[in-house]
C-alpha cells in the first residue's frame, strides 16, 4: 500500500469554534468609514442590514467564537471536508521525497465551493433575530447559490439580484438558486429605485456586481423583515470561512505533516483567510511557521498591484470605504473566467496582513492556472474552479521549486471548489482560445 | 445538539473487499447466449473485449473479493463516501421519533456519481493486462465522464462515443470527458463500420445508445491495444458497486441502526445493487432482516411490468443474450430526464433476486420524483440527481407509510448522485413543464 493519502475528520472531532484574528493582527484595523462624510462608522450604521451577533463578530476582541450548535448541525450536510495528500500529482512532478503536496477539498458542498461556510451561519444569526428574508447580490452565481441553499435550510426566503449578463448567458446556476427555493431577479431590475435609475440611463444596461450590491442593499434597506448578506470581504465572512483551516490542522496531524507553506487563491479573501488565518494562529502560538501565500490573478493583481488606502467596496459608492489593497473602485478587470476573483480590493483582514509582511501575495497567469488544473484533474481525480486552479497553480511552482533547490517542503493549499460550472472556461482552454490580460503590461496576452 | 447526523468512516477502516453475491444467490444464474447462435457463451468469448480479471469475476464463486491495494487508493480520491441521517427532512415530513431516513451519497466523487466506483477498477484491470486504451460508450455522458476520469488517473488513453443528439445538445459532459484527456466521438461516426452503416441508411442519424455500443465494441474488437467497458448491468460491474453498502454498513452501525428497508434506483442495477448487496448478504448472515427496494420509472419499469426471458443487451443485437426482466430489445423509452433508467432490461443478478422474491420493486412518476428531489434539496441541502429522486421518492413515501401504520421504520436509501448537470430538468419541473410518460396507461401524463 503506498504513503496514506486521505485524512478523514470523525464528526466528533470537528472543530467547534472559528478563529477570530483581530486580536492577533500585527497593527491596528482601520474602520470603515461612511462613504459620504468619510466618519468612521459605528455598529447603529450597519444595524438596518446586517444581524447584531454578526455586527459584534466583525469587532470582536474575542480570539474564539464558538460555532452554535444549529450551525454545527447544518454544516454535516457536507462537512468536515476531505483533506488528501496529492500523491498521484507529485510522482507526476517527479518530486523527491521530501517534497509533499496536501489539498484541503471545499468542493464536496452542496454549492460546489466554500461559500457555504459563511451563508449558512449568516442565515441562522438573521433567523434567530427574527428576520425572515434575506437580499444578496451574485454575479456568476456562487455566492446566491451559497445563500439560497442556506436560506433553504433554516427555512427563510432569499432574494437574489443577479448580474443581467449572467442571468441571461448563465441559466443553470439561475435554476440551482431557484430549486431551493430563492427568487433571482435580473439586475438592474425595476424593483430597486437604483434598478430604476441604471434603466433610465441605458435600457440596455447588461449590469454589474456593483448595481446588484446597490439593489440588494436597497431592497433590505427598505424592508423590516430582510437583511442583507454578503459573501466576502467583512470580517465576519473571513471569520465563518476559518473552518477550513482549523479542521486541516487536525487532519495535518494525523498525516504527521505540518506545512511549510500554505496556499490559497484571493478575490475579496474570504477563501484565502479560511485556511490561513487558523495557520497565522498557529505560528503565534509557536507551534508552525508556515508561510502564507495568497495567489491573485495577472488580469486583477490588488495585493501585488495595488495601493494600500482607504477605498470604496462598490462602483456605485454605495459601501462603506475600506482600508485595504485596492486597484480603484472603478477598476473593470478583464473578463477572466475566475469570476471569483475579479474584485477590485481585498479585505481590509488579508490586506493588513500583507502590509505589515505576514503573508506574501504572487500573481498568476490565466492559462498557466489551467495547465495546473488539467494536470491535477488527470492525476488527482477532481476538475477544479478557475478560481482554486490558481492556487494549484502556485503549490505546483513552490513544489517544483523546492525540487531545484533541493529543499524539503510540505505544501497545503486550498481547493475551493469543483469546476462543474465553469466547463465553457474549460472549452476555450481545451481549444487553444483562452486569452489573459496582464494587468502590469495593460494588455491581453497568451498567458504566461 | 440534536441527534448525530453524519457518519463518518476512517480511511483505515474501509472496506477492503467486494461482496459477490454469486455464491448465495436463491436460484440459478442462466449464462449469457451468443446473439446468433443462443449458445452459452464461455470466457474465451469475452476475451478480445474484456480484462481476465473482470471474466473472472463475472462467473467467480468466491464470495468476497479483494480490491487491489491501487485501487483502494485511487477509491480515496473521493472515498468513503458520506453517510447521513435526514433529520430535516425527517422534521418537514412529521415523523415520529421511530421512522428515522439515512442516506449514503455518492454524489462527492468527481464525476459526480457512483460511476466511477466501476470505471476505476475495471481501468485499473486492463492496464494491469497491459491494455492502453479503453472504448466505451455514453448517452448523456454520466459513464462517459468516469470512465474518462479512471484512465486519467492511471494514465490511460480513453474512447468515448457520445450519443450525437446528447453530443450536440449536452456540450458540458463533453467538455467534462475532454479535460480529463479523453477523445470523445460523436456517434454514428465514419470511424467504425457500424457507424458507416447507419450513416449510410440516414446521413442525420441521432444516434442511439445502441449504435454507440456497437461502435465502441467494434473498436475495442479490432485494436489489439484496445478493450471495451460497459458501466451497468454485467455481474463484474454490480460486484464494484458493492463497496457502497459495504461502507454503509459500518457507517449504519456507527449510527447504532439498522435499516429496515434498503432503497435506490435501478436502471441497469449497479446502484441498486451496489446499495442492497452487502444488506442482502447480511440477510444471509442472520444479521439483518431489511427488505430490498428496487424503484424505477413508470416510464420505463422493467421489474414491474417487464417480463423475465431471455432477451438482447442492445437494440442492434450485438452483446449477448441475456436472461433478465425486459420490456424488449426494442423498446425505446420516453424522454424522462432520468437517462441512467431508461435502459429497456435490468442486471441478470437484479432480475434473478426480483423473479425469485428476494427484493421488491416500485414505480414512481417523474414528476412525483422531482417534487421529493426539490423536498430533499430544501430540506437536507444536497440537489439530487433525477435518478437518485426515484430512491428519494420511494423513501418519503416508505416514511409515510411507517408513520401512517403507527410502524416504527429505519429507512436507507441510496443517493447516487448530485444535480449540477441536470439543471434543465429541474428547469422543466419549476416551471411546470414536466411531464411523463406512464407505460401501463401507454400515453404521456403530467404525472402522479
Amino acid at each position: 500500500m503506498p504513503d496514506r493519502t486521505k485524512f478523514v475528520l470523525d464528526e466528533k472531532d470537528m472543530p467547534t469554534s472559528w478563529y477570530n484574528i483581530i486580536p492577533d493582527l500585527p497593527g491596528e484595523l482601520a474602520p470603515p468609514l461612511h462613504p459620504a462624510t468619510d466618519e468612521p462608522l459605528g455598529p447603529e450604521a450597519l444595524a438596518p442590514l446586517f444581524a447584531m451577533e454578526l455586527i459584534k463578530q466583525e469587532m470582536s476582541p474575542e480570539r474564539f467564537i464558538e460555532i452554535p450548535e444549529e450551525v454545527q448541525a447544518v454544516y454535516k450536510t457536507y462537512r468536515p471536508s476531505p483533506l488528501n495528500r496529492a500523491l498521484q500529482l507529485e510522482r507526476d512532478l517527479g518530486l523527491p521525497p521530501g517534497v509533499k503536496i496536501f489539498y484541503k477539498y471545499e468542493g464536496v458542498s452542496p454549492a460546489g465551493s466554500h461559500k457555504p461556510n459563511t451563508a449558512i451561519p449568516q442565515a441562522f444569526y438573521n433567523k434567530q433575530e427574527g428576520i425572515k428574508r434575506i437580499a444578496t447580490e451574485t454575479g456568476a452565481g456562487q455566492w446566491g447559490s451559497a445563500m439560497s441553499i442556506a436560506c433553504a435550510l433554516y427555512d427563510m426566503e432569499c432574494a437574489v439580484y443577479m448580474v443581467g449578463i449572467s442571468y441571461d448567458q448563465k441559466p443553470y446556476r439561475r435554476i440551482l438558486m431557484e430549486s431551493y427555493g430563492a427568487e433571482v431577479i435580473s439586475s438592474p431590475s425595476t424593483r430597486t429605485n437604483a434598478g430604476k435609475h441604471v434603466l433610465e440611463m441605458d435600457p440596455n444596461s447588461l449590469g454589474s456586481l456593483g448595481i446588484a450590491i446597490s439593489e440588494a442593499v436597497e431592497d433590505a434597506a427598505t424592508r423590516d423583515d430582510t437583511h442583507y448578506c454578503l459573501g466576502s470581504v467583512l470580517n465576519h465572512v473571513c471569520l465563518h470561512q476559518t473552518i477550513i483551516g482549523e479542521e486541516a490542522i487536525l487532519q495535518m496531524e494525523m498525516a504527521d505533516a505540518e506545512p511549510d507553506v500554505v496556499v490559497a487563491c484571493v478575490g475579496g479573501g474570504s477563501n484565502f483567510a479560511g485556511i490561513s488565518f487558523p495557520y497565522y494562529k498557529r505560528r503565534a502560538d509557536g507551534k508552525s511557521s508556515a508561510r502564507l501565500l495568497a495567489v491573485e490573478p495577472k488580469a486583477c493583481p490588488t495585493l501585488t498591484a495595488g495601493e494600500y488606502r482607504y477605498d470604496l467596496g462598490d462602483e456605485a459608492g454605495l459601501t462603506p470605504k475600506m482600508m485595504m489593497y485596492t486597484l480603484g473602485h472603478d477598476f473593470v478587470p478583464a473578463g477572466i473566467h475566475a469570476g471569483g476573483l475579479r474584485y477590485h480590493g481585498d479585505s481590509p483582514l488579508v490586506s493588513l496582513l500583507a502590509k505589515e509582511g505576514a503573508i506574501e501575495a504572487v500573481a498568476v497567469h490565466q492559462n498557466a492556472c489551467f495547465d495546473a488544473a488539467v494536470q491535477f484533474a488527470r492525476a488527482e481525480g477532481i476538475l477544479p474552479a478557475p478560481e482554486s486552479s490558481h492556487a494549484i497553480r502556485a503549490a505546483i511552482d513552490e513544489a517544483l521549486a523546492a525540487r531545484e533547490a533541493g529543499e524539503d517542503r510540505t505544501i497545503l493549499f486550498g481547493l475551493s471548489g469543483h469546476g462543474h460550472f465553469d466547463l465553457a472556461a474549460y472549452e476555450a482552454y481545451n481549444t487553444g482560445k483562452l486569452e489573459d490580460y496582464d494587468f502590469a503590461a495593460g494588455s491581453m496576452c497568451e498567458g504566461a
